[in-house]
């Protein structure tokens, strides 16, 4: 695809990207967490993996320069460009419908392990294994020892981008957490603005 | 299973762990990383996820007292026991083929992902993705800002214990590394003693 969309909040999605093609996520409303994955056009089951893009990359966190690799270790994408503070987490898993059972809910709760099954099973493709998710402006300071999820520091209109170092299939996710402070102490998830070149 | 045996360098070897049994890992030269996996023993789509593990942990790194939680949230194993410095990673990849081509290997080479999915068949399973594992006695001090692999910290008879809160199939690969300092600065992939009580 090429254009612009707009991520609804609590919403997921998944779009072709060409290698070449470069994706500029923004933060829209500054305080929302979107949960990003990559898989191979071709084979999905070659995925965006964060364990092995950790063992390449020169740098402990998730920061512009780094090359995301797949779990076959060929490189996924290229993170160009960040205006925003450069907090993001690669350490947390997505959440899903047990994490919120687990801190109360009892009805069914939008989530993004089952946005990313949904998003991808709407062009086609059926995901069983829901690897570690890239969580964009994801605030958790695993590296400070710290092993809470504090509320984003970006703000309005930062936005992240990536060139794609080959043909992807590519999920975003604008997590729904609300009974935490992933998305800021208002917890309002909120829309995110996509654009592809 | 219930007893003992000689995990020997460079194999790996998957095997059944009854709830409640108590897991015991020794790493009798000092210096040789052991890369761990468990699977429900009743569905091995279900596996311990270091990703989902960190979400509820109070450490930010796997210490004694950590319970270890599947890719659904569920308890799998209790690290109940660490004579060691208590130095394990939990962040990287386990090795494969490309790794060490990336290395500089040309030849086929052990690693911990062949030797899982060999373990797993022996047993009668077929893996289709490698979980990140959960790399005992590995040094790779992320927390502090390190993304290199140092040598282990861990000495001769340093043992660690698990005990099984499911009916899980565990595996356990002893790190073929010997291109990279993993296994020690000499290089040299050891035996490792394993107790099942």
């Amino acid at each position: 695809m090429a254009g612009t969309f707009i991520l609804r909040a609590r919403t997921g999605r998944a779009f072709h990207l060409r290698r070449g093609a470069t994706l500029r996520i923004t933060n829209t409303f500054g305080s929302q967490v979107v949960d990003t994955w990559a898989f191979k056009a071709d084979d999905i089951a070659e995925f965006m993996s964060m364990e092995h893009t950790r063992v390449h990359s020169s740098t402990a966190s998730p920061v512009k320069g780094t090359i995301f690799r797949s779990n076959r270790r060929s490189p996924m994408l290229d993170f160009v460009e960040d205006t925003s503070p450069g907090v993001h987490d690669w350490f947390f898993a997505a959440c899903d419908q047990s994490r919120y059972e687990m801190l109360g809910s009892e009805a069914a709760h939008d989530n993004c392990s089952d946005n990313l099954k949904q998003a991808m099973r709407e062009i086609g493709h059926s995901i069983t294994h829901v690897p570690c998710p890239l969580n964009l402006f994801e605030n958790a300071p695993l590296l400070a020892g710290d092993t809470a999820i504090h509320p984003p520091v970006s703000r309005p209109g930062d936005f992240v981008a990536f060139t794609a170092l080959a043909d992807l299939i590519i999920c975003l996710s604008a997590c729904p957490q609300d009974m935490a402070d992933t998305n800021g102490t208002g917890r309002e998830p909120r829309d995110v603005d996509v654009e592809v070149t």
